[in-house]
């Protein structure tokens, strides 16, 4: 495998978070006939936090940069998958001190939460002190298999610490077979002005595939 | 410039199709407070042909392949932008002939449509002549600056024959102050399972960036 699409599909059943509880529905698709001539049409109403998605810091923070500060340097990067998949609870600074993480890094927490297909009100979440820990190594972003990064905190701290230091996040990944190491992330979200969440198609590449590819294409 | 962000921002007073002839809207945007704790969460609401798109066969070819069927490997291509900033009603076969086209190319024409800012009833479109000249060099994918690759033609025959050539149809770019050129690109659909078209952010980046990326990211 070269390739891995590390996306939630979204179709009307999917898991969302908290299970609806806010009683609005996440997901609607109308499929439509819009003329005599069989073309096909369809209409998507979401919320911009439904399936694979990165989040602005105005998510958190009052009036904080939204999707219109994305620049398109930022979505393509080196990542690294970490394997996860034997906590329990949460991602805690304990969990991380054993991983050599430097500044600028982009982390994929690979964890439990990537076996469940349903919404797991238990899923594994980032804990405020790995938040914080993460936030001291300045890293670039970081991914999580969950819908949202974290849970059961007040204040939502882990997101308002990552957010408040600049770094990316990238929720609901699928990472279900995917082996640990270094790729090529492809995440580019769909260009949406002035909200405080964008979906994304997250690809995972590997660099040799990339470098094969542009050995192939553009030097002949 | 490496990188070109090629792509139309979607906001509520965003051009559309037919500027929204069939008196739906288009697009809506919901902003929200979720909870007591300042939690921004957005509903968007779209056509799926709004701003930057892929089509998928069904959108014109009843019971044909849907969005389900794209596979990664399709998000990165190199691709070559030509200008056609000369053309003032549509695309033909005539247009092409001078152009070295090669099986497997992906092309991307930009026009007057670029300059353009608002819905512009008489966009420059490809016409029947030259889809089917496109589809007779089995290119892999197009893209053009305007809402849709036709207008003014019944049954509309430029996408049939390219969906029913395998041929990617990429729509809504924005190629204002991008040089002509061979360039990597990425385009990468939002997930949604089982519908005719999907929208996308999609980059042009120079190979040369790419090729440095990788050399200083995994090189070390």
């Amino acid at each position: 495998m070269k390739f891995y699409d590390v996306s939630m599909p979204i179709h009307e059943s999917m898991p969302v978070y908290n299970d609806n509880s806010d009683k609005k529905p996440h997901i609607t698709i109308e499929r439509d006939f819009v003329d005599g001539q069989g073309v096909r049409e369809t209409r998507l109403s979401i919320n911009l936090h439904t399936g694979t998605h990165v989040d602005a810091p105005l998510h958190m923070i009052y009036k904080a940069a939204t999707t219109t500060e994305f620049k398109p340097e930022d979505f393509i990067f080196r990542a690294r998958v970490i394997d996860l998949s034997f906590v329990e609870d949460s991602i805690t600074a304990e969990t991380l001190k054993n991983i050599d993480i430097q500044t600028g890094d982009f982390l994929l927490f690979k964890t439990r939460n990537s076996l469940t297909d349903g919404f797991e009100k238990n899923f594994v979440f980032i804990e405020k002190s790995a938040a914080e820990y993460l936030a001291s190594k300045k890293v670039k972003g970081i991914g999580i298999d969950s819908l949202g990064i974290e849970r059961s905190q007040i204040g939502h701290p882990s997101h308002v610490t990552l957010l408040q230091s600049d770094c990316l996040i990238l929720e609901g990944l699928r990472l279900k077979g995917v082996p640990s190491g270094d790729y090529v992330l492809l995440a580019a979200p769909i260009k949406i002005r002035d909200v405080e969440a964008a979906p994304v198609r997250a690809i995972l590449v590997e660099p040799s595939w990339l470098a094969d590819f542009l050995k192939g294409e553009f030097e002949r």
